[in-house]
This record gives structure tokens, C-alpha cells and sequence, in this order.
């Protein structure tokens, strides 16, 4: 029975949101640039001026999180320090000082009829983002939604909960002092579960849903919501170097794309080679990675250079190691490693490693991913590489928004048609 | 028993037909354009010379419709006679002839760690198409679909199935000619309705859904369906006439946007007046409508004005007519427009009629929907009239492809990444 009334007042509350969201969207849509700047600058301060109160909320929540037995793997992504505290900061002054997107009108050309038509930039409306232990992506989140000029609903991880009051304090401050809508940005206050489905649920009132975090998380959303879903997925991306490629170049790029970082999902996983150059660069491959304590599991052709590799099994060539471990594959030409990556990739981020002309533009055309690369490292995909200032993620998807995700990808396009009085004839 | 073994057949042959088309897309992706409208233009020759085939079909079709009592309305829909094969055949003619979108790529530009990013078009891979009685859809949707790069599987209504059968084979004679893989279109050869839910629960094959038809079908799809879904719901489109508009502007559009078609979905279903032309501007436009044989519902004002009229009571400003019949209000200036529209409004399209310049920019920047217009009609809401050049529909969602969506909308865009051997540091 409490149960029950329990989860009917999340709904309830769930639906209160919605409703202000919506309504806020409304008036986030008209606002001018520099209303939009000068709350995110108010909230730096704010975050600025409640440096302590954060770090004793975010104390708060890693004590329960240590009694409550999180791995440190978690805590660490829970924990602020002063340090995170000054990269939130400049995130939201960096985000203020981005081009605003909404308003552009692109294309605008004339038909045979008179009639003007082009396609202006505005935002999706109202954006549930559902995000797991870091705090941060609650500014971050709040900051990208509200420069888009969305209005945005934020559900945190509950061991975060107690950090994420405190930010959501100084959001809050920081819309009041701009005199913008307090529910353009709205931190759920309950860790009830059933919010998240609430979330998922509301078409009326919500236009997108962004889950961030683990896979079991995106999966459960993209399966249960009744809203789009801009969703990230797995990264096993692939580089390939084909017989013509600057094998120093192909030495720096496979080296770079693994071991710069191997927790990030633009990190490679599987390195295919063309069959020419394998016994040349394979054991200069072996030795840098010796170097770095990457374990290499190949196929046959590379345990013919490399005797003592590890067997690659079919498992392998799947797989998102997100650690020192890479799948090595022999292969005879562009068509077969395209094959592969067809076969095996994710479709996120592969690369070339070529000087032909003629094959690397057949890899830009062919291979279907969200970056696809000629000769240079796969950790390249990332917003603020491509330059789009910011990111809210990656996106896996096709439709919409595909490969790193800025305040573009936060708008759609209306049309717009300026007409002098003209009829359809 | 034998209930559960069909299921299981459409189950397995949409399986086959899924897999097919993911193969398909892999070629259809490589495939220069000149391939791509050799094909059409065969498709195009092989209707031309299987006249009679097709209208003989037709013919038994539509008996059968007749037998199982179809309205005249839906026969008519279903009906093929040599005008519309000439359509059909011009169809194909103009879509060889539309530029292609595949391959162009976008704002590739350099960014400081040498690396070029740009973007790039990319078909979608595998389209589903469901449909109902026009067999047309048949042959417009495998053209967009072709033209476009992508697979399709094409699903139409039952009532048309030998007329589609016979338009298949017309498709796989001129993709043969072409030397096409024939798996690039295929048409759902069972009219199990189970075929539906399969189609639409194949995420490994099928990136895509595009629902043409009545409402029903739409929120089924919308809801069943475990890939996103490109839809047109509503069309409840406004005229808002201010205080400042040309009056015989206004007059013109507002009988063209409402009787030059009435049961399509950009025709105005209500009609906003600024009070201070209310007085003037209404006995015309009643003289114009009973012309039309329009049928009116005023608010209290529009009554004042007119008193003969119906009152208009709630339901009547939600309402998609798509007949002679139109809802008219009086509003007190550009914010009861906007939030009229708001409220209830479908984020279809949506006209202003004013010479003021500060009133149509706001029209322009606050109304969200996929089509928002100044002194022009809202029947122009219109792939050909946008210069589309094609529309397999017109969208009414936010994400993706917003209002009429011709070939672009039946791509997305990848990142790509030109390098010279950068490493990330």
C-alpha cells in the first residue's frame, strides 16, 4: 500500500515537471542570446561563491557511498574537489561564450511561386537527461540545454544526490539572479526509480530523452521510452592499415589510438592489417605496446609474426576491451578489412591508414560509421576536437544527431516561408 | 495450430526479407548516381511497357473491393487508370533527374591539431514504408528510398495487393536491368498483418520506419514500434490576420488556405483575427466562404460580428476538419495568437498576414512549428512547393527531419576526419 502511494506521488511530482518544463520551454524559445549568457555566468558564480557548500554536500554523498560499498572506480567519478570545481566553472563560462545556434536561418532561396522558403534553427522543446554517478553532468547538461534556449529535466545518479541538490541550489540562484524561469532547469529530488520511467514517458511534455552512462542504463531507456531517445552505445572502433600506408605514421596512429586513453569509447579495439605489410610492422607494433602493457590477441596470420599472441577467438573481434588489451587481424585488402568492420564494428569511429587516394576515399564512402578517418587517431572523436565547443555526448544513432553531439544537435530546423500576399495556384 | 504456424512464417520470411535489405544497403551505398537513376529510368520503361498487366491487376483489385464493399472514397484511392501510370512513370522521371544528396560533404575545416572535419551524407541503410490502399505509394517511396541510397521494404495495404505485386515486378525487371541486387526494394508479398509488427521490431535490420496513412496506423506504429519512426500526425494549421495586415492579402489567403484543398493536411483549420479588423475583415471573408459553401463556428466576437454563425465550442479549436468547415476567433494581438496556436495547435503550419516587421519576425521566431509562414497561404507547406523536388511525407516530429521530407531527409550525416598522420595528445 505505501509502495503504491508512493510511486502515484512520483508520478505526480513526475508530471508537475513536465508540466513547468513545458511551460518554460515556451518562454526559453524567445530568449535573447545574452539572457541565455548572462545566467550561465551567474551561475559560474554561484558555484564560485558555494565552493564549500559543495564540497560538504559532495562529502556527504562520497561517506555514504564508502559505507555503502561503491568501488573506487565510482567514488573517484563521484568525487569534487577544487580542482573539478574550477572545470565546471570554466565549462559554463566556455558554454556562455559559444555562437548561439537558435535563430539561424539557413538556405533561404526563392521558389517560382515568389515565395521565400528556408530552414531556421530552434530548439527540441523540453530534453530529460538521465545520467549516473559524475555530478558534473549536471551543470554541464543544465548549461548545453540552456544555451540551446531548451528547457531541461535532470535525473542523477541517487549516490550523487546530495551534490546534486547543492549544484541544482546553484542553478537555481543563478536563473533567478538572469530572471529566467526557475523550472527551465529541474534536478529530480527524489530517488525513486519510477521517476525515470515517468521520465521516459511523457510525450506531452518531454521531446527527447539523453541517457548517459552504462549500457544496461541506455539499453532500459531506449526499450522503454515513449519519447526519441538520443542514445550512446558501444565504441569498438577499428583502425586499418593498407599496404600503402606511411608505416610511421600507422605506428604513431595505432599506438596513439589505443593507449592514450583505454577507457574512453573512441579508443581502438581491433587493428586490422593489409597482408603486404604484416611482417613489417607487426613486431614494431609488439615492441610500443610491450612498452605500454597492451595484451595483443591475434588472429593466425598475426601469430605467424608474433608467435607468442594470444589466439584471438570470434568473442574478440566483438568485443569493447576499454582496457590495455587489442584484437589483431591479418587481412587481404580494403575489402576485406570494410568487411569486417561491417561485420564486427559498432559504427562509431574507424580509421585508415593509406596514402592511396583511391582507397581512402573509398573508406570515407563505404565504411558506415559516425567518424570515419584518413590517417589519423580515432581519439579525434570527440566535440571539442571537431570543434564544436561542447558536447553532450556521442551519439550512436542515425537518425538526427550522429557521431559527437553540441548544441546543434540539442535544436531541429523549422521551415520558413516569407511570402507577399502569395497563393497556391 | 495452423494460426501459430503462419506466425511463425511471417515471422521467418520478414527475417529474410530484413536481411536482405541490410545487404542490400551495403551495396546501394557504394553505388554511384548515375547506377542509382539507370534504374529508375528502367523501372520507369518497364511500367510503361506493362500497362496492361498493371491496370489489369488493378482491375481485380478494385473488384474485389467492390465485393467487400470499400467506399468510394477508398476506391478511388486504390484506382489506377493510364492518366495516373503516366504520373507514376513522370514520378520516376523526376526523381533520376533531383541532384543527389549522397556523398556531399559539409563545412570541412581545419582545426588546430591539423586534422579536417567535416560531414558527411550518408544514406540511412534500410527504410520500412507502411502504407494503404494508394498503390502509387508503391513506386514513389522505392524511388525516394533508391534515389537516396538506402534499401526499403515496402508494406501497402492489403486492398492493393495485386496491384502492388504487379508494380514489384515492374521494380525487379528494371533493377535487374540495372544490374541492381534485387533485395534493394522488396515488397511484403503476405498480407498477414503480423508482417507489420515484425517489420517494425527488427532494429538489427531495419533503421527506420516510415507509416503513410490514416492516424490509427501512425499511433500504432508510433507505439509498437522498437526503431524510431519518422511520422505525420495532425494538421491543425492557423491563418493569424494582425492590425496591420493588407486586408485583401489577408482575404486571399485565408479562402486559399482553407478551400483550395480541404482534406489535406496544410489546409487552415482555423482562422485567428486581430480585434481591430475583426469588423471589416469578417463580413468579407463570410461573403467569400458562402461562396465555397464554407460552413463557419465563431467565437462570441466573431458572433458579434457575424450572427449568423455557429458558435464554436472547444472541440472546434482542436479540430483537423479536412472538410468545408472552418473555426474562427478574435484575439486581442500577436500574444493570444501565439499562445491560441500554442494551445491548440498541431506544430504543423502556421501563417501570419501582417505588414508589421516587428510582429512577423516574433510570428517567425515563437510559433514552433515545421512550418511557420508570413503573408503567404499555408497549402505551400509542400515538398515541390519547398523545392524538394519529391516528399515521402511531411514530417511532424521534432527530431531528425522536421515538415516535408524529400531525398535529405532520407539520410543522416557522418563525421569525417582528414589527416597527415595526427596523433591526439
Amino acid at each position: 500500500m505505501s509502495r503504491h502511494s508512493a510511486i502515484t506521488d512520483v508520478e505526480t511530482y513526475m508530471q508537475q515537471l513536465g508540466r513547468a518544463a513545458r511551460q518554460a520551454s515556451v518562454a526559453l524559445r524567445r530568449l535573447p542570446t545574452g539572457r541565455k549568457n548572462a545566467a550561465l555566468l551567474a551561475m559560474a558564480r554561484q558555484v564560485e561563491a558555494s565552493r564549500q557548500t559543495l564540497l560538504a554536500a559532495n562529502a556527504r554523498d562520497l561517506e555514504r557511498g564508502r559505507a555503502g560499498g561503491l568501488d573506487a572506480a565510482l567514488l573517484d567519478r563521484l568525487a569534487l574537489d577544487d580542482r573539478r570545481l574550477d572545470t565546471m566553472i570554466e565549462g559554463l563560462e566556455q558554454v556562455a561564450a559559444l555562437p548561439d545556434p537558435v535563430g539561424e536561418i539557413d538556405g533561404l532561396r526563392a521558389r517560382p511561386s515568389g515565395i521565400q522558403v528556408g530552414q531556421m534553427r530552434v530548439p527540441l522543446g523540453v530534453i530529460g537527461i538521465i545520467y549516473e554517478s559524475r555530478p558534473n553532468v549536471t551543470l554541464e547538461a543544465a548549461s548545453l540545454c540552456l544555451k540551446s534556449g531548451n528547457a531541461c529535466i535532470l535525473r542523477g545518479g541517487s549516490e550523487a544526490s546530495e551534490s546534486n541538490a547543492a549544484i541544482a541550489d546553484c542553478i537555481a540562484a543563478g536563473l533567478a539572479e538572469a530572471g529566467l524561469p526557475e523550472a527551465a532547469v529541474q534536478v529530480v529530488a527524489t530517488t525513486d526509480r519510477a521517476a525515470v520511467g515517468r521520465l521516459i514517458a511523457m510525450p506531452e511534455f518531454v521531446d527527447v530523452i539523453i541517457p548517459r552512462g552504462g549500457k544496461s542504463l541506455i539499453e532500459r531507456v531506449s526499450r522503454e521510452a515513449r519519447v526519441p531517445v538520443i542514445k550512446h552505445l558501444d565504441g569498438v572502433c577499428h583502425v586499418y592499415v593498407d599496404a600503402t600506408a606511411d608505416l610511421d605514421k600507422a605506428l604513431a596512429i595505432a599506438v596513439n589510438a589505443k593507449t592514450q586513453r583505454y577507457g574512453t569509447c573512441n579508443t581502438m579495439e581491433t587493428l586490422l592489417i593489409d597482408a603486404p605489410v604484416a611482417a613489417e610492422l607487426l613486431p614494431r607494433l609488439a615492441e610500443a605496446y610491450a612498452e605500454h602493457g597492451v595484451e595483443l590477441r591475434g588472429c593466425e596470420r598475426t601469430r605467424a609474426v608474433l608467435t607468442e599472441v594470444t589466439p584471438a577467438e570470434e568473442a574478440d573481434w566483438h568485443a569493447e576491451y576499454l582496457a590495455p588489451v587489442l584484437a589483431i587481424r591479418v587481412v587481404e585488402g580494403i575489402d576485406e578489412a570494410i568487411a569486417h568492420i561491417e561485420t564486427y564494428g559498432s559504427h562509431h569511429t574507424d580509421a585508415i591508414v593509406s596514402e592511396s587516394y583511391s582507397l581512402a576515399r573509398r573508406f570515407l564512402a563505404e565504411v558506415d560509421s559516425s567518424s570515419v578517418m584518413v590517417n589519423a587517431s580515432t581519439r579525434f572523436a570527440d566535440g571539442f576536437e571537431y570543434g564544436l565547443g561542447a558536447e553532450i555526448g556521442i551519439s550512436t544513432d542515425k537518425l538526427h544527431a550522429r557521431g559527437p553531439v553540441g548544441l546543434e544537435g540539442l535544436t531541429t530546423r523549422k521551415y520558413v516561408v516569407l511570402g507577399d500576399g502569395q497563393i497556391r495556384g
